[in-house]
């Protein structure tokens, strides 16, 4: 199977503890690199996790509040001290624009590549890039300012090849690649093979879901209906509720809820309250609800 | 003897290593906290350090570079959470003042504090600051960018009163104070004993000088004359002098040699690049010339 996998770069939320980095995650995707939000530090971070930084094209900002994007002016910095020539693209909901604009004019003058921003409409579930291997849509979220989730979908690759059978039919080797693509064999007889019965099929494309910061939405469900990995906020426990619906965050309960409901196969939760040293309960509260949890964790890379 | 310390929050350079931070630093002296420069991780290294944030009212920044600067936006969003109140000064060359104020008014509306900036006029040795206990003046330093350092003076604190000469001539308490400050004292029989024999004179006010980053220059030395601490950026090894040249930085060599002329009690180096996994050469080529030096290093606090 291809790769796709998941960094945890930082978990945490907005005050900083000695347990968490702000938030930042990468997407590894057949070795082409995505970020997701690029919290202080992020850099230090993707430097630690070992990813290369010359595969990462494109980063995606869901909001605008400081522990989602202050690192991300340090690490385009940092790119062109490396050296950096290839376009970097940022996606961001719409106002990020100017704001980019200033602080790279300001503190990065004549740097060797260029950096394009990819407003979002953080209204609307919408396909916001595309390329071969990836489709990657927003998901509109409820926060205190506007704010976007991301859903990450794996296109299908072709099927496998049967070797057995293209000895048995002596297929030559030219015509493989047509039938990868989905084209019948005729054999000299004039009797039709057709290409599934040439190949397997691969697997079935994977999907990610970034839903982070948001109150708790039951609506999303359908909107991430069998994602592969559901990544859900959970700042506080249930017992913290209020506090959770004044500042528009999640409980672990919550999230659960929303993965069970959204038949995910697996749900990782972040986005840490700094009030939890111990972040376990969160855990506990989580699978009590959706079993195949697990925890967020800096340098954790999931395979999705 | 009062508290006058120096910790080490980051003394890496541009390019983020696993090594270091960017650079910052904090002086306590006499549990008042004043930080000096502020690169992406300040917040979470002073964290880390236990020094209290409610302490630091003021921040120093040499020069526009990011590494020395970008962690200032995400530290002042973490003290607006954590609820200060207290107004934050801002020292720094002057046209970083209306591009703090614009990060601010996008990302922390509403504060519950100001954020004061005070222009350094980088080209001139002068006063910048002063409060009872201290006196802060720039460094004109030589950079690709306008750069300052540092010097921080202690002012002398009162004498110490003589408690066996106080008894010997029966001195009122409440003459105690007026003594501490200069006033002699008068005996019934018409005798003057000067305040000098009622008192032994404090510990001599102590300096720290901060230099970095700039080229060698070795006209500084008269400036940073005396200095009980001296830090010093020493980028390179000596045997990269010309890109040290280049970059407008120093080697361990000519900060070392800084040191020696300006008779430093003590010189920490800092500011290392990025190339040097060990940097114990660094430290040998400046104790070549100057054996009192030591290495800078994240969380290293120095008495002054």
């Amino acid at each position: 199977m291809e790769k796709f996998e998941l960094t945890i770069l930082g978990c945490g939320s907005a005050l900083p503890t000695t347990r968490h980095f702000a938030t930042s995650q990468v997407i590894n995707l057949r070795d082409k690199l995505y970020m997701i939000d690029c919290g202080e530090g992020a850099q230090l971070q993707l430097r630690r996790s070992h990813l290369k930084c010359s595969r990462l094209n494109r980063i995606f900002i869901s909001h605008l509040h400081g522990d989602h994007c202050f690192g991300l002016i340090g690490l385009i910095s940092t790119f062109n001290l490396l050296g950096r020539t290839a376009t970097l693209h940022v996606h961001a909901p719409e106002k990020f624009g100017p704001q980019l604009r200033d602080q790279l004019d300001f503190f990065c003058k004549g740097m060797d590549f260029s950096v394009e921003f990819h407003p979002i409409d953080t209204t609307r579930h919408a396909l916001i890039y595309e390329d071969r291997s990836l489709s990657v849509y927003s998901i509109p979220l409820r926060h205190r300012i506007e704010c976007s989730g991301f859903l990450f979908k794996e296109k299908a690759t072709r099927p496998h090849i049967r070797r057995d059978m293209i000895d048995f039919y002596r297929i030559p080797i030219s015509e493989i690649n047509n039938i990868k693509n989905g084209k019948d064999w005729m054999t000299e007889e004039g009797t039709l093979v057709p290409h599934s019965m040439l190949t397997t099929p691969s697997a079935p494309p994977r999907t990610y879901a970034y839903c982070s910061d948001t109150c708790y939405l039951p609506e999303l469900a359908a909107l991430v209906q069998d994602v592969d990995l559901l990544f859900h906020e959970a700042t506080f426990l249930h017992q913290d509720l209020k506090r959770a619906q004044e500042t528009f965050h999640t409980t672990a309960l919550q999230a659960a809820t929303l993965a069970r409901d959204s038949h995910a196969k697996k749900l990782c939760i972040g986005h840490f309250s700094a009030r939890y040293e111990d972040e376990q309960p969160l855990l506990e509260e989580a699978c009590s609800v959706f079993p195949q949890t697990i925890l967020a964790k800096e340098n954790l890379l999931i395979p999705i």
